[in-house]
Protein backbone atom coordinates (compact mmCIF):
# COMPACT_ATOMS: atom_id res chain seq x y z
CA UNK A 1 0.00 0.00 0.00
CA UNK A 2 1.18 3.79 -0.66
CA UNK A 3 2.08 5.96 2.02
CA UNK A 4 -0.64 8.21 2.93
CA UNK A 5 -0.81 11.78 4.84
CA UNK A 6 -3.20 11.56 7.93
CA UNK A 7 -3.91 14.96 10.16
CA UNK A 8 -5.30 13.22 13.30
CA UNK A 9 -7.40 15.89 15.49
CA UNK A 10 -9.06 15.73 19.32
CA UNK A 11 -11.04 18.64 19.14
CA UNK A 12 -11.87 20.10 22.69
CA UNK A 13 -13.46 23.77 23.61
CA UNK A 14 -10.48 25.36 25.10
CA UNK A 15 -7.14 23.33 23.35
CA UNK A 16 -7.40 21.14 20.24
CA UNK A 17 -4.59 18.51 19.43
CA UNK A 18 -3.65 18.08 15.75
CA UNK A 19 -0.76 15.62 14.30
CA UNK A 20 0.27 14.91 11.06
CA UNK A 21 1.59 11.77 9.97
CA UNK A 22 2.96 9.88 6.76
CA UNK A 23 2.32 5.82 6.67
CA UNK A 24 1.66 2.95 4.86
CA UNK A 25 -0.19 1.15 7.81
CA UNK A 26 3.23 -0.43 9.04
CA UNK A 27 5.77 1.96 9.36
CA UNK A 28 5.03 5.60 9.63
CA UNK A 29 6.55 9.27 10.40
CA UNK A 30 5.70 12.40 12.37
CA UNK A 31 5.30 14.94 9.81
CA UNK A 32 4.26 17.85 12.64
CA UNK A 33 1.61 18.31 15.26
CA UNK A 34 0.61 20.58 18.07
CA UNK A 35 -1.68 22.48 20.03
CA UNK A 36 -4.43 25.05 19.13
CA UNK A 37 -5.27 26.90 22.28
CA UNK A 38 -8.12 29.08 22.51
CA UNK A 39 -8.78 29.08 25.56
CA UNK A 40 -8.49 33.24 26.27
CA UNK A 41 -11.12 34.03 23.37
CA UNK A 42 -14.94 34.34 23.82
CA UNK A 43 -16.65 31.08 22.91
CA UNK A 44 -17.86 32.12 19.13
CA UNK A 45 -14.38 33.61 18.45
CA UNK A 46 -13.20 30.31 19.98
CA UNK A 47 -14.91 28.43 17.44
CA UNK A 48 -14.45 30.69 14.49
CA UNK A 49 -10.50 29.75 15.36
CA UNK A 50 -10.79 26.47 15.76
CA UNK A 51 -12.56 26.57 12.24
CA UNK A 52 -9.35 28.80 10.59
CA UNK A 53 -6.67 27.01 12.50
CA UNK A 54 -7.35 23.42 10.88
CA UNK A 55 -8.21 25.13 7.83
CA UNK A 56 -4.60 26.44 7.76
CA UNK A 57 -3.46 23.18 8.65
CA UNK A 58 -4.74 21.04 5.76
CA UNK A 59 -3.55 24.36 3.31
CA UNK A 60 -0.68 23.12 4.20
CA UNK A 61 -0.15 20.01 5.12
CA UNK A 62 -2.36 18.82 2.17
CA UNK A 63 -3.40 15.40 4.00
CA UNK A 64 -5.24 12.59 2.54
CA UNK A 65 -7.50 12.18 4.91
CA UNK A 66 -8.75 13.93 8.67
CA UNK A 67 -9.63 11.67 11.42
CA UNK A 68 -11.37 12.61 14.57
CA UNK A 69 -12.32 10.56 17.68
CA UNK A 70 -16.17 9.60 16.38
CA UNK A 71 -18.07 8.05 19.55
CA UNK A 72 -17.05 10.46 22.29
CA UNK A 73 -18.23 10.88 25.95
CA UNK A 74 -18.74 13.83 27.87
CA UNK A 75 -19.07 14.56 31.53
CA UNK A 76 -22.60 16.51 31.62
CA UNK A 77 -24.89 18.20 29.53
CA UNK A 78 -22.80 21.62 29.67
CA UNK A 79 -19.29 20.41 28.81
CA UNK A 80 -21.15 18.19 26.22
CA UNK A 81 -22.62 21.14 24.31
CA UNK A 82 -19.07 22.98 24.53
CA UNK A 83 -16.81 19.60 23.17
CA UNK A 84 -19.67 18.93 20.46
CA UNK A 85 -19.10 22.75 18.87
CA UNK A 86 -15.75 22.67 19.12
CA UNK A 87 -15.77 19.10 16.93
CA UNK A 88 -18.35 20.71 14.57
CA UNK A 89 -15.80 23.35 13.71
CA UNK A 90 -13.25 20.80 13.36
CA UNK A 91 -15.75 18.49 11.40
CA UNK A 92 -16.43 21.72 8.98
CA UNK A 93 -12.84 22.76 8.46
CA UNK A 94 -12.47 19.03 6.94
CA UNK A 95 -15.93 18.80 5.24
CA UNK A 96 -15.38 22.43 3.55
CA UNK A 97 -12.02 21.76 2.08
CA UNK A 98 -12.94 18.93 0.74
CA UNK A 99 -10.73 16.05 2.34
CA UNK A 100 -12.64 12.94 3.27
CA UNK A 101 -13.16 12.34 7.13
CA UNK A 102 -12.76 8.99 9.27
CA UNK A 103 -14.19 7.97 12.17
CA UNK A 104 -13.03 5.84 15.13
CA UNK A 105 -14.22 5.27 18.79
CA UNK A 106 -11.94 5.85 20.95
CA UNK A 107 -11.62 2.18 22.23
CA UNK A 108 -10.30 1.18 18.78
CA UNK A 109 -8.19 3.73 18.87
CA UNK A 110 -6.34 3.46 22.23
CA UNK A 111 -6.30 -0.53 21.34
CA UNK A 112 -4.61 0.09 18.02
CA UNK A 113 -1.76 2.01 19.39
CA UNK A 114 -1.18 -0.09 23.00
CA UNK A 115 -3.44 -3.33 22.22
CA UNK A 116 -5.83 -2.12 25.37
CA UNK A 117 -8.73 -0.48 24.37
CA UNK A 118 -8.74 1.09 27.76
CA UNK A 119 -5.17 2.38 28.18
CA UNK A 120 -4.74 5.23 29.92
CA UNK A 121 -3.42 8.89 27.91
CA UNK A 122 -0.17 8.38 29.10
CA UNK A 123 0.48 4.47 27.98
CA UNK A 124 -1.08 6.38 24.67
CA UNK A 125 1.52 9.10 24.94
CA UNK A 126 4.37 6.76 25.58
CA UNK A 127 3.43 4.18 22.69
CA UNK A 128 2.90 6.99 19.87
CA UNK A 129 6.46 9.01 20.16
CA UNK A 130 7.86 4.95 20.23
CA UNK A 131 5.99 4.38 16.96
CA UNK A 132 6.51 7.55 15.40
CA UNK A 133 10.31 7.62 16.80
CA UNK A 134 10.18 10.99 18.28
CA UNK A 135 11.31 12.12 21.88
CA UNK A 136 8.05 11.59 24.33
CA UNK A 137 5.15 14.90 23.92
CA UNK A 138 4.42 16.22 27.28
CA UNK A 139 0.42 17.64 25.75
CA UNK A 140 -1.48 14.78 26.20
CA UNK A 141 -3.75 16.80 23.08
CA UNK A 142 -1.19 16.50 20.56
CA UNK A 143 -0.44 12.75 21.17
CA UNK A 144 -3.90 11.68 21.24
CA UNK A 145 -3.76 13.27 18.03
CA UNK A 146 -1.23 11.36 16.99
CA UNK A 147 -2.94 7.75 18.11
CA UNK A 148 -5.97 9.16 16.26
CA UNK A 149 -3.79 9.53 13.21
CA UNK A 150 -2.16 6.42 13.69
CA UNK A 151 -5.33 4.53 14.22
CA UNK A 152 -6.57 5.64 10.82
CA UNK A 153 -3.15 4.39 9.05
CA UNK A 154 -3.44 1.08 11.03
CA UNK A 155 -7.10 0.55 9.28
CA UNK A 156 -6.45 2.33 5.85
CA UNK A 157 -7.52 -0.71 3.90
CA UNK A 158 -10.25 0.13 1.14
CA UNK A 159 -12.99 -1.49 3.73
CA UNK A 160 -11.36 1.29 6.10
CA UNK A 161 -14.69 3.06 6.15
CA UNK A 162 -16.92 0.82 7.11
CA UNK A 163 -14.84 -0.51 10.27
CA UNK A 164 -14.95 2.87 11.65
CA UNK A 165 -17.34 3.09 14.37
CA UNK A 166 -19.96 6.14 13.77
CA UNK B 1 -31.63 54.08 13.45
CA UNK B 2 -30.90 52.91 9.96
CA UNK B 3 -32.48 49.94 8.81
CA UNK B 4 -30.18 46.95 9.42
CA UNK B 5 -31.15 43.36 7.74
CA UNK B 6 -30.75 40.16 10.12
CA UNK B 7 -30.33 36.95 9.89
CA UNK B 8 -31.46 34.30 12.71
CA UNK B 9 -30.45 31.09 13.03
CA UNK B 10 -31.91 27.88 14.94
CA UNK B 11 -29.51 25.15 14.70
CA UNK B 12 -30.28 21.65 15.27
CA UNK B 13 -28.34 18.25 14.19
CA UNK B 14 -31.65 17.21 11.56
CA UNK B 15 -33.05 20.56 10.97
CA UNK B 16 -32.14 24.11 11.20
CA UNK B 17 -34.81 26.83 10.58
CA UNK B 18 -33.08 30.52 8.97
CA UNK B 19 -34.69 33.63 8.64
CA UNK B 20 -33.35 36.59 7.04
CA UNK B 21 -35.52 40.43 7.97
CA UNK B 22 -34.84 43.69 7.78
CA UNK B 23 -35.97 46.23 10.65
CA UNK B 24 -34.97 49.51 12.45
CA UNK B 25 -35.76 47.93 16.06
CA UNK B 26 -39.20 48.87 15.17
CA UNK B 27 -40.65 48.63 11.72
CA UNK B 28 -39.90 45.22 10.17
CA UNK B 29 -39.78 43.04 6.57
CA UNK B 30 -39.66 39.49 6.47
CA UNK B 31 -36.84 39.09 3.36
CA UNK B 32 -36.92 34.93 3.78
CA UNK B 33 -36.78 31.95 5.85
CA UNK B 34 -36.81 28.12 5.63
CA UNK B 35 -35.34 25.40 6.83
CA UNK B 36 -32.12 23.04 6.59
CA UNK B 37 -33.05 20.09 6.60
CA UNK B 38 -29.86 17.32 6.34
CA UNK B 39 -31.43 14.61 8.68
CA UNK B 40 -31.32 11.94 5.95
CA UNK B 41 -27.24 12.74 5.72
CA UNK B 42 -24.13 10.88 7.73
CA UNK B 43 -23.22 12.68 10.10
CA UNK B 44 -20.45 14.57 8.91
CA UNK B 45 -21.89 15.75 5.74
CA UNK B 46 -25.01 16.72 8.19
CA UNK B 47 -22.27 19.30 9.67
CA UNK B 48 -20.50 20.02 6.23
CA UNK B 49 -24.09 20.83 4.75
CA UNK B 50 -25.15 23.06 7.41
CA UNK B 51 -21.98 25.01 7.11
CA UNK B 52 -22.39 25.24 3.21
CA UNK B 53 -26.13 25.87 3.59
CA UNK B 54 -25.53 29.21 5.70
CA UNK B 55 -22.66 30.10 4.27
CA UNK B 56 -24.91 30.50 1.03
CA UNK B 57 -27.65 32.22 3.02
CA UNK B 58 -24.87 34.84 4.12
CA UNK B 59 -23.27 35.47 0.57
CA UNK B 60 -27.15 35.64 -0.94
CA UNK B 61 -28.44 37.85 1.78
CA UNK B 62 -25.65 39.85 2.97
CA UNK B 63 -26.76 40.35 6.72
CA UNK B 64 -25.28 43.27 8.91
CA UNK B 65 -25.94 40.88 11.70
CA UNK B 66 -26.06 36.77 12.59
CA UNK B 67 -27.96 36.03 15.30
CA UNK B 68 -28.38 32.80 17.45
CA UNK B 69 -29.19 31.77 20.70
CA UNK B 70 -26.99 31.76 23.42
CA UNK B 71 -27.65 30.04 26.34
CA UNK B 72 -29.45 27.10 25.15
CA UNK B 73 -30.13 23.54 26.64
CA UNK B 74 -30.68 19.87 25.95
CA UNK B 75 -32.24 16.84 27.58
CA UNK B 76 -29.31 14.49 27.71
CA UNK B 77 -25.30 14.49 26.90
CA UNK B 78 -26.35 12.16 23.87
CA UNK B 79 -28.60 15.65 22.56
CA UNK B 80 -26.21 17.91 23.51
CA UNK B 81 -23.11 16.46 21.53
CA UNK B 82 -25.26 16.26 18.49
CA UNK B 83 -26.87 19.79 18.86
CA UNK B 84 -23.36 21.38 19.69
CA UNK B 85 -22.31 20.30 17.01
CA UNK B 86 -24.44 21.69 14.86
CA UNK B 87 -24.76 25.10 16.52
CA UNK B 88 -20.35 25.34 16.46
CA UNK B 89 -21.13 24.73 12.09
CA UNK B 90 -23.65 27.72 12.22
CA UNK B 91 -21.37 29.54 14.29
CA UNK B 92 -18.07 28.70 12.11
CA UNK B 93 -19.98 29.76 9.10
CA UNK B 94 -20.93 33.32 10.34
CA UNK B 95 -16.88 33.53 11.46
CA UNK B 96 -15.52 32.54 8.43
CA UNK B 97 -17.87 35.61 6.47
CA UNK B 98 -17.18 37.79 8.65
CA UNK B 99 -20.37 38.68 9.64
CA UNK B 100 -20.76 39.82 13.22
CA UNK B 101 -22.42 37.22 15.49
CA UNK B 102 -25.05 37.93 18.06
CA UNK B 103 -26.59 35.65 20.77
CA UNK B 104 -29.03 36.16 22.97
CA UNK B 105 -30.71 33.88 25.66
CA UNK B 106 -33.90 31.67 25.01
CA UNK B 107 -36.02 34.01 27.50
CA UNK B 108 -34.75 36.76 25.89
CA UNK B 109 -35.76 36.06 22.44
CA UNK B 110 -39.35 34.56 23.58
CA UNK B 111 -40.09 37.89 25.51
CA UNK B 112 -38.87 40.42 22.67
CA UNK B 113 -41.74 38.89 20.76
CA UNK B 114 -44.63 37.72 23.33
CA UNK B 115 -44.13 39.50 26.63
CA UNK B 116 -43.62 36.48 28.54
CA UNK B 117 -39.96 34.48 28.38
CA UNK B 118 -41.93 31.12 29.15
CA UNK B 119 -44.19 31.36 25.94
CA UNK B 120 -44.35 28.26 23.93
CA UNK B 121 -43.83 27.86 20.58
CA UNK B 122 -46.99 28.63 19.29
CA UNK B 123 -47.36 31.47 20.84
CA UNK B 124 -44.18 32.80 19.35
CA UNK B 125 -45.11 31.59 15.75
CA UNK B 126 -48.50 33.30 16.01
CA UNK B 127 -46.17 36.92 17.24
CA UNK B 128 -43.37 36.64 14.90
CA UNK B 129 -45.94 36.27 11.83
CA UNK B 130 -47.56 39.28 13.35
CA UNK B 131 -44.72 41.11 13.79
CA UNK B 132 -43.24 40.66 10.06
CA UNK B 133 -47.40 40.95 8.45
CA UNK B 134 -46.83 37.37 7.03
CA UNK B 135 -49.46 34.62 6.71
CA UNK B 136 -48.44 31.72 9.73
CA UNK B 137 -46.07 29.35 9.12
CA UNK B 138 -45.85 26.01 10.41
CA UNK B 139 -42.45 25.08 11.01
CA UNK B 140 -41.12 26.02 14.36
CA UNK B 141 -37.45 25.94 13.37
CA UNK B 142 -38.43 28.63 10.59
CA UNK B 143 -40.39 31.04 13.04
CA UNK B 144 -38.08 30.49 16.11
CA UNK B 145 -35.19 32.01 13.62
CA UNK B 146 -37.69 34.98 12.87
CA UNK B 147 -38.00 35.61 16.69
CA UNK B 148 -34.40 35.53 17.15
CA UNK B 149 -33.79 37.96 14.32
CA UNK B 150 -36.28 39.76 15.80
CA UNK B 151 -34.81 39.98 19.01
CA UNK B 152 -31.92 41.26 17.79
CA UNK B 153 -33.45 43.87 16.22
CA UNK B 154 -35.84 45.06 19.09
CA UNK B 155 -31.77 44.95 21.70
CA UNK B 156 -29.91 46.58 18.68
CA UNK B 157 -28.68 49.90 19.79
CA UNK B 158 -24.98 50.03 19.83
CA UNK B 159 -25.09 48.68 23.22
CA UNK B 160 -26.64 45.43 22.10
CA UNK B 161 -23.78 43.02 22.29
CA UNK B 162 -23.40 43.86 26.09
CA UNK B 163 -26.79 43.17 26.82
CA UNK B 164 -26.96 39.43 24.98
CA UNK B 165 -26.86 36.76 27.23
CA UNK B 166 -23.57 34.37 27.03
Amino acid sequence: MSWRRILGLDPGSRTSGYAVIEGDGHSHRFIAGGVIDVAKLALPERLGSIFTAVSERIAQYKPDAVVVEGVFMSKNVRSALMLGQARGAVVCAAMNAGVPLYEYAAKSIKKSVTGNGNADKKQVCYMVCRLLQIAERDHTDETDAMAIALCHSFYAAPNARRESVR
